[in-house]
């Protein structure tokens, strides 16, 4: 099999046998019947459906968030009492527990694919939930990724699902592949805040045999089945020369001429503090406060929230933390706020803080929690708001953390009309931080999900780049900093443009840092700021990339 | 009950008794029991059931659409197996045919709440599927809304889908009013386009008790319950008063120093354009061609196609007619293509022409029958593409439009990258046509269909004002015009400040053109100039529209 190409999102080298995550279970047989005691064949069939229920609930609270949604979805599919009724009466008939399972499950599968739309795209959760069933009536492995491992594998999907990925770690799974997804997908940030290698958008990878040996190179977006041993080595070596590179530069970040740009951590929770640590972080540039929110049914008191503020905030004595208060909406929805109801499109839906202002409770208690950690802790306590579009929502954000004991209160910039408008946001704001993963999202209307429209989603395109440019100038007009927290501050060359264009300092997923550091050590502010203007006057995401890389000579080796 | 305050969004006054839109089928009784034939009861239940799925699958038939999908799932709840199984049972229990489809209903439902999310949502469709059962069973009125009334009535609702209005005509609504939805709405659109008044965003609409005469003010979104005679009597004479200004211009639309500023409508077919021609409509500025594509199950024949663009061309002899290419979507899928999946966010998803460059041949098709049709008619044919966000899309739309032999093509400037890069856009394009909508709900992440974002939707936000100066600077830089076709240029006021900003020509829905002309004629091009430098200097909506209208005097009794 030839190599495959992919967008490599993630950095490194991984080497293990593909393990291609899809269920194969195979059919009954048509004329599979029971020995005569129907009844004992009826309660066989209940109790493995129960089973499959009980374990999909059970693997939903382990991932929660949304995908505690989509298992508890299917659960109830596995309790339907129609479907009950159908496969007893298929038992009835002489039918095997497995058949009348397959049988049964087949007819609602046709209405809901008759039905199409919506309903029509269940069918695939309920074949899903079908094939557990008659693996357990049979005896087979259940469907499902192995969390443990000889050696760690390569996984392989058309997609992966936070279900999917949840319990997953660096020590069983050696490298990611998906055919679809974006630089943005869930798959490509799960896969840096791992440290592991990943690509994406790589089509025919589900048709690699499963167990067949894959050198997955994560910077290139090669994916390489059976490779001979010397392509093994020869990547493995690259890897670690660059390695060896990035851990020569140390310290905080700065240009080849020492100007200062702080290289920051993003980070999910406490638990995330020793990978910024160990990478070298000044501090946090963004800390998501999710965790401390969802898959809850009462909401956290001020003083559970308190501890996990103040955890991160004594790792980094004298140094700055960035808490972004609650990001949530109906895609992410709390068990403990009435229901939003649907959304058409959740991304474009009352999210972040539009929810906050209609349920000010909860950001108070959030922002009393983060004052009196911040009183506990000689670290340089930030607070910013996400999804913040006008100068009248900053205003009313940055007041409510001034009254809560808050001396500095900043905004996501993440929303084009933020951009457009950053000179009146920042009469108003402390400072901007740019998430540069939304404002594609928004700038393009492309979303991240959709693998289809990964070219739109490259933060390369010279459109963002203006709206970066935008928004630092802005900043600048009323003397605020812009910091960047989106992902593409984690892309060396990147970096080096959005230091150019004069964004004040960089957070990103902490392995990332040191290629981030070295790059910017080995070029002058001047070299940064004519590559931000080459790129600028490109017109395309690929003349822009290449227009900048041509004024900084200092990347050989740490970036393609 | 004291009056009620919206937002209107569709002007004049309309009055009537209130229809409110809420189903209200009688509990069956605990206790009701059936006579003792179970199997006859069985065969009442099952009938009802199997017509009321039969009713809405027609419903849908008729309606189309998005509106098609909704009615057709509900059909197949109707036709659950498992419910109908558990009907069944309950009347072999001695139970009532209407007493056992309440309870069966009820099991069903509460399982639907309890998974929550997306499927808990759908509880309440389910409930109107077991009204509408009992109904039958009963012998009461089936829910739905008179498609026939003795005089037009009020119609209020919560928010209405497409279902609800798809067979709704202005004899029979004398006005809209919505407690959800925004100025972009569904509701709004559609209420423009049929010249009813409307008022959205109104709270406690729907506790007006029904039949209550109603007074609705689709200009100042005052709805007034019970109103004196002498109310309907005042705000009758505006209207007429208002109506009468308005019919005394008449021409093409030009400023009082006589800049042209061409006026034209938006049309969703050859059935609008009588209503353009009423209006004085110059030539058609948006052509919206999906209706010949959604809702069938084979493509159009170029034949067919030719033949619909003949019509609207010859409507307007020497005159431009301006026909948007297919724009489909996840969410107005196209039973001709193979599905695309689900897409988390259809607004942000492959739609328009990136769905059309996947499959060329569709737009081939058009593009082939659009020439023909040109080649027939003395009318100016002009194409123009959706969804359009970069230069390199551009390109390649308008050379497959030149390669079919159509001289002039153009493209939707409604993502925030093409205003952001106008100027890169405009050295491929021949011209362009802002689309407001869009644009607002994408710079301004805020669903159009989410009311609780009404402010965000605003067109007369700063920001969306800044990135129509943008296109408009970028289009000039090339010599290329630049249009407006989103409901923005059907505003009086923001008209003024569109044409000061420098757009080339309005296109709307046809009921707007003689407001637009009015205003646009009682103030000179200087003074829309500075009443747009005034308003880009606001910083909201609010400040921006007081500032334009301080320096347009002319639009007393025009607008508020």
């Amino acid at each position: 099999m030839t190599a495959l190409t992919g967008v490599g999102v993630s950095p490194g080298v991984g080497f293990g046998p593909g393990y291609v995550l899809a269920y194969e279970t195979p059919v009954p047989a048509p004329d599979a019947r029971h020995g005569g005691d129907a009844g004992a064949e009826r309660d066989r069939a209940a109790r493995a459906l129960e089973r499959v229920a009980a374990d999909l609930e059970e693997r939903g609270v382990r991932a929660g968030g949304e995908a505690q949604d989509i298992l508890s979805a299917q659960a109830l599919m596995a309790r339907d009492p129609g479907l009950a009724v159908g496969v007893a009466g298929l038992i009835d008939a002489g039918k095997s527990a497995a058949r009348a399972v397959y049988e049964a499950f087949g007819g609602y599968r046709e209405m809901l694919v008759d039905a199409g739309g919506y309903l029509g795209e269940r069918a695939a959760d309920l074949d899903d939930v079908r094939d557990r069933a008659i693996a357990v009536i049979e005896g087979l492995p259940v469907p499902g990724l192995p969390s443990r491992a000889a050696q760690p594998y390569v996984l392989i999907a058309r997609d992966l699902a936070p279900a999917d990925t949840a319990l997953l770690s660096r020590d069983v799974v050696a490298a990611f592949v998906t055919e679809q997804g974006g630089p943005t997908s869930h798959t490509a940030i799960l896969a840096r805040a791992m440290g592991v290698p990943a690509v994406v958008a790589c089509p025919g990878a589900t048709s690699i045999a499963p167990g067949t040996p894959v050198l997955v190179d994560g910077v290139s977006g090669l994916v390489r089945p059976a490779p001979s041993e010397e392509e093994v080595a020869t990547a493995r070596n690259a890897a670690s020369a660059r390695d060896a590179v990035l851990a020569a530069t140390t310290g905080p970040g700065m240009t080849a001429d020492g100007h200062a740009v702080p290289l920051l951590a993003n980070i999910g929770g406490p638990r995330d503090v020793d990978g910024a640590l160990e990478h070298g972080a000044e501090g946090v540039g963004l800390y998501r406060t999710e965790f401390l929110f969802l898959d809850r049914t009462t909401a956290p008191s001020g003083e559970e929230q308190e501890a996990a503020y103040l955890e991160v905030l004594e790792a980094f004595p004298g140094g700055r933390v960035v808490v972004r208060t609650l990001d949530a909406g109906a895609d992410k929805p709390l068990a403990f706020l009435p229901p939003q109801g649907e959304e058409p499109n959740p991304a474009l839906g009352q999210r972040g803080l539009r929810l906050l202002r209609a349920h000010p409770e909860i950001l108070n208690t959030q922002l009393a929690a983060l004052a009196r950690a911040a009183a506990r802790s000689s670290a340089k306590l930030q607070v910013m708001a996400p999804m913040v579009a006008t100068a009248e929502e900053t205003a009313w954000y940055v007041a409510t953390c001034k009254e809560a004991g808050l001396p500095s209160a900043g905004v996501m910039i993440e929303i084009p009309a933020a951009a457009l408008r950053a000179a009146d946001l920042a009469e108003e704001a402390d400072f901007f931080s740019l998430g540069t993963n939304d404002l594609t999202q928004y700038a393009f209307a492309a979303d991240r999900q959709v693998g289809a429209l990964t070219a739109l989603q490259d933060a390369w395109q010279p459109a963002l780049l203006d709206l970066v440019a935008l928004a630092v100038a802005g900043a600048a007009e009323h003397g605020r900093p812009c910091g960047v927290c989106g992902e593409a501050a984690g892309d060396p060359v990147l970096a080096c443009v959005l230091a150019g264009l004069g964004v004040t300092s960089l957070s990103m997923a902490p392995p990332a840092l040191p290629a981030v550091r070295a790059a910017l050590s080995r070029h002058t502010r001047e070299q940064c700021r004519l590559a931000a203007q080459a790129a600028l006057a490109g017109t395309s995401p690929q003349e822009a990339r290449a227009a900048a890389r041509s004024h900084l000579p200092g990347l050989a080796g740490l970036a393609l």
